[in-house]
């Protein structure tokens, strides 16, 4: 396509694999002679004013070419954005470039001491995929990347060939028939160690039967190793296992007890090992869609269009699945939306267990642990599947199938009325359409979908299932520690949370938007005789309200970035309005609600590293001013991250700035803009939602799907109801079929 | 059925129709030559002692009958409660037995000035339908009925046919081709008016079209009119139009302004109404069930059973959709669950809205308000539908089909977990059993659902729809009143709330049970060196949290009844467990917890009368001590009541009572028993919920549904998941069939 210039590619359209292909080549120019572990190799989405005009140059086109004057906008270059590390030449050749040690934080990196240079060099590179040349290249001293499956099945090797690790395994006599199996985890900071190098640590568990599906969360052993990026073991040692006791060294002399080994019952979930069948008691339950589902795709591109919704469905290695330039009618919503962070800290303070503490983006890559959605297993109906395609450490494309999912489900009642005095009912079905991603994190897996509904709301929903991380504990133990549950004997499920954080690039009829407070308060009360004078409240006339019953809303519009609390018991509503679009009918802004997910915030201890390289999760409302790149609420770089440079640190940074130049001009601060201010700009609402998840026995050994689910819905953005014209409901367009009580076998027998 | 003795109906069952017949006959004969006016014969449920007793040697008969020693209990007496009104015999004459005038409230009837007796009297009686025997008779001076949609019809047949309302109606010189439409409500207490009778609210709409399901509140009139008891028209004025202009009285010479007059599309939710056809994009979505559904039914009553769940499922009149005897896997986990009451009051302060504020169940009835649910219209799959007996005025069953409907959805994944060694993906898709009914009151849609999962979780969902109550607006006002919104030229709707009351009368292994409320805290943070020595906080030990990470839950066992608070922010979490049940495994009590909808609690003055009407408007979550016949939280009668005889009053009157008891023995209150307790005690847990709704034009002209959902799920109840042994979903199990990009016309043109 001429507009498109070279590249067939849609500028939000993932790479694809050609285009990774080529990143890596042209990146391994700049390292000759050198062994390149490529990490990651993805899109740099174009900056956002250049996309902007693009779009709005290609929807004149479609929507009347010659307005456009037949002069087409080139779409923004394609850029790759390359994560690789640099490998050391030999065992202990110093690392040029390497060494400056700075940390890139600031308030948080108060452990920077013992900052070890690391032979291993982490570097970004962007790559002009047209010109093939490296546009910007950074060198990272001190950073870390994540660490992904591959990486983890080659620390547990490295530890499965360890001595010292086979010395402690042996001394664990561990009974016959079982096997010791390696849980790699990302090292959470909790300053005792050496940040220089990445460091992965390593648990324990061990199964009891041969299979390998089988569940081995439910023997967590005692032990513990930590190994370091160049895959060597730099410690072994025991695990607490008590309320009190602290860390065991090795020397431990205690054996596995075979008192903990249970029935198989009690803790597999794979059905080849469960002692009784299924139950068959559940009729199978037929989604059949015979004219096709409702939703169109473009051939060449990731565009979806249904039901008066378009959207673009972009994928990454960090944050999965990824939503652009999102419309209803053809009027722009949200120009991104995506999850952009999650935090997973648990409960248990003994040591090691602070560093159980995962950024399962910044960390381990949502993307990159993104499941193979199986036909037929995790969806109904008529599906289609997304691929993606991610790198291998020598730089050629992984294709990833099926990673997103896209179909349709019913969701009940749309809307109703019956006229009473005709009887007559008007019933639409709610049809939503869904794309959902799942991740497994090794243990847990966590199900992210959004839901598309016809009356023009988007929901973000996540379930969390998979299986309890679990620690041992001593059968002789009295106490069971306040932080856990025991969900099997010698088996602690530790209290944990899990934070996330959806990132909303609003574009609410255009860029230039505002969060608006809104409250539902109570008019005050006047006396039954007569209103009372100028005692208005609330900004608000004195009215009337002899009875008590009046209330009214206030509005707060945020002037300046922010982080802000929900609070129900005032109907707090969060919303994205444009100030500048008056809706001619409610005469209000449009705008777009939040509908949040009420939810504890971090427990942690607001000094702790947990607090600090968590920021997001000390409140549920951001709101910050839009600036390209900025996607990380924790910081860019999470992995063994310090803190200090997350959302809150971003917003002080820039009120400190402010303040600054605002104290050096006297009062003369308009020649240069403000970029603490969001009111009318173009801005980004965050929302930290989550669960305080202190296990239940049912949660185990497989967790039933616990919901959270966070909405957005227009307040006052359309003409009226935007679902008015789904089509009535009708038995005949359904097949619904009445009960007989013939269908089974029989009914139950006699009166119960 | 022997065991039954005389009646085959489960003591459960609502009456039959002919149950209903032989109550009626046998009440009339306590009124010879009187008129009566039936208002509702419903099932007095048996007293719950007696009923546990019945239950229990039905279940040793099942499971074990020799066991029993053969002797099978008699099930509890079938009793009829009858609620009925004895009309005048003549015009003027004095009501026999009426005119004591108590109020029988207390703290709340503080307006019962001008209690003029009533010649309508309000009856309640019970009647012994084997004996056929009036059992109790009770007289309710001062009490009113509810209103239901047939004394609607004949209010507004008053109206229409009233010289001074076709007066004023004249004056207002309505646009030829428009109807006047007549809208009757319940007479919310104002303190205005006498309460002696019972009175309706008449406000006047028209329609612009001749279709009858044209939208009339659409074109809200500045008219009212009140009508009593006797169907006579009391009152007639115009309303008020601005945000400060006060009630309008006869002689306002103002028409109808034409100018408010709209096209249709901005109106009409009538599929025959409005300009354009239905969207035809949304292709047909079939569920189907070719081995029937997974549920049974007993033949000769109302028992479900289900993947290890049964229950029973009960209706009547006021409540509509109730279940009794919940168990899972034989295991009870509830005695009976039921929405106990709403209340809708408006935010508008203007007379006469105030008296806009209803019971919708105390003084409309879920039950009277239930749609016929059209097959193939409100649900998919395989259906059953319940019907139901209600009463003509006259005392024949009223046969009302359809009012309930049992049938399966999908739900999406229930559990999911793929090991990331083998790749082996073991996915679970969850089933749920819905039992949904829905009201419409006047111009609102209430869906009401019980949802059942195979985890043994029982989740209660509200969906709110239908058609905003409006309020008419004078255009050439400059400001919108600041307690509605907009939504059509002249078209107020003002700002409401909905306030639900779930009744959970739990049965957790049995019906001694406590409310524990728990809350996820921090740690105190400990000095990096050692902990410090007894500094215990929360009633902890000093524990080792050097990095400040830990946190813990603590606990506390409600002991005398009480309302409380939700606290997201403490992860508060209500819990009804089993003290004297010990889960072996976690060694906590077996518990369920409650996931609550956060929500606003009532805006209104807690001196207003709608405060003083609405108790359980004022608390999140109530405990109580279970007692027979104790199921409305805000008063057996709420028609025009004056409040101060709901939950809150309740309580304290126990309170005192205590006090006094405690006070008059000194120290030895041990010998009667505290009534106030509620640990380890049969107990009942409310918990209010609902929506401060401000509407949003796309709430109009029919509004999407509005969502809110309260769960209760198993807390450490079972020995693991409980849906462990749903079998794995299959693509040969549930037919999904892969995108081709072929099923449409085809795909999007071009690139997007």
């Amino acid at each position: 396509m001429a507009t498109m210039g070279q590249s067939t590619r849609h500028p939000f359209d993932p790479l694809s694999g050609e285009e990774i292909r080529k990143a890596a080549q042209v990146s391994r120019t700049m390292f000759p002679g050198r062994t390149l572990d490529f990490r990651a190799v993805s899109l740099q989405e174009p900056r956002k004013e250049e996309m902007l005009a693009f779009l709005e140059a290609q929807r004149q086109q479609e929507h009347g070419g010659e307005k456009s004057g037949g002069a087409m906008l080139s779409p923004p270059a394609r850029v790759a954005r390359v994560q690789l590390i640099v490998k050391p030449d030999a065992p202990a050749a110093a690392a040029p470039g390497a060494g400056q040690g700075e940390m890139g934080g600031g308030a948080g990196s108060g452990t920077a001491d013992g900052q070890a240079k690391s032979r291993y060099m982490l570097y970004e590179l962007h790559v002009d995929l047209a010109s093939e040349t490296v546009v910007t290249s950074e060198h990272l001293p001190g950073r870390h990347s994540f660490i992904d499956p591959l990486y983890m099945r080659q620390a547990e090797k490295a530890c499965a060939q360890d001595a010292r690790v086979l010395a402690e395994i042996a001394r664990l006599e561990m009974p016959a028939g079982s096997t010791v199996v390696i849980e790699p985890w990302a090292y959470g900071t909790d300053g005792m160690n050496d940040m220089a190098e990445r460091t992965t640590m390593c648990y324990f568990y061990a199964r009891m039967v041969e299979n390998p599906d089988a569940n081995y969360y439910a023997y967590p052993l005692d032990l513990c190793a930590e190994v370091s990026e160049d895959l060597r073991v730099t410690q072994v040692y025991r695990l607490p296992s008590g309320t009190h006791d602290t860390i065991k060294h090795e020397g431990d002399t205690r054996t596995f007890d075979t008192r903990k080994i249970h029935p198989l019952a009690d803790s597999e979930y794979h059905p080849a090992l469960r002692p009784e069948p299924p139950r068959t008691t559940t009729k199978p339950y037929i989604v059949s869609q015979p004219e096709g589902p409702s939703f169109s795709l473009t051939a060449d591109s990731n565009c979806v269009e249904w039901e008066k919704w378009s959207f673009h469905v972009g994928f990454n290695y960090r944050e999965g699945l990824t939503l652009h330039d999102i419309r209803y009618d053809s009027r722009p919503i949200f120009y991104r939306l995506s999850l952009a962070e999650m935090f997973v800290p648990y409960a248990d303070p003994r040591a090691p267990y602070p560093r159980k503490a995962a950024f399962d983006l910044g960390s381990d890559g949502a993307g990159v642990c993104a499941n193979n959605l199986q036909l037929g297993c995790d969806c109904l109906g008529v599906i289609k599947y997304f691929d993606f395609h991610h790198v291998t450490p020598e730089g050629e494309p992984l294709r990833m199938d099926n990673v997103v999912c896209l179909h349709e489900q019913d969701d009940g009642i749309l809307w109703k009325h019956t006229n009473p005095r005709t009887g007559h009912a008007v019933v639409a079905r709610a049809r939503i359409l869904v794309l959902q991603t799942i991740v497994t994190v090794s243990n847990y897996e966590y199900v992210f979908a959004f839901h598309f509904s016809q009356d023009a709301g988007v929901s973000y929903e996540v379930r969390a299932t998979g299986i309890l991380s679990t620690a041992p504990l001593d059968l002789d133990e009295q106490e069971v520690p306040p932080w856990g549950t025991v969900v099997a004997p010698g088996v602690l499920a530790p209290y944990h949370q899990h934070l996330f954080c959806l990132r909303i690039d609003p574009m609410v009829d255009g860029v230039a938007n505002t969060l608006v407070v809104e409250e539902s308060v109570a008019l005050p009360r006047t006396s039954a005789a007569q209103p009372r004078p100028d005692e208005g409240k609330e900004q608000h006339k004195v009215i009337s309200n002899p009875l008590g019953v009046g209330y009214v809303t206030t509005s707060k519009h945020i002037e300046h970035e922010a982080g802000l609390d929900l609070d129900a018991s005032r109907n707090r509503v969060f919303k994205i309005v444009n100030e500048a679009v008056v809706n001619p009918i409610t005469r209000t802004p449009v705008g777009y609600k939040l509908q949040p997910s009420y939810s504890q915030m971090l427990l942690a201890d607001p000094d702790s590293f947990h607090a600090r390289r968590s920021e997001f999760a000390e409140h549920a409302v951001w709101v910050t001013r839009y600036l390209d790149d900025e996607l990380w609420p924790a910081g860019r770089w999470t992995m063994q991250s310090a803190g200090g440079e997350g959302i809150k640190s971003v917003i002080e940074a820039r009120r400190r700035a402010q303040a600054k130049k605002a104290g050096g001009a006297g009062e003369r601060v308009e020649e240069e803009e403000d970029m603490t201010a969001v009111r009318n700009k173009d801005i980004v609402v965050w929302h930290t939602f989550g669960s305080t998840h202190n296990p239940r026995i049912e949660d185990w050994p497989v967790m039933p799907q616990e919901r959270m689910t966070v909405g957005l819905k227009p307040a006052n953005f359309f003409r009226g109801n935007p679902a008015i014209d789904v089509a009535p409901a009708t038995r005949a367009g359904n097949g619904s079929i009445l009960y007989s009580g013939k269908e089974k076998g029989g009914e139950l027998a006699g009166m119960r």
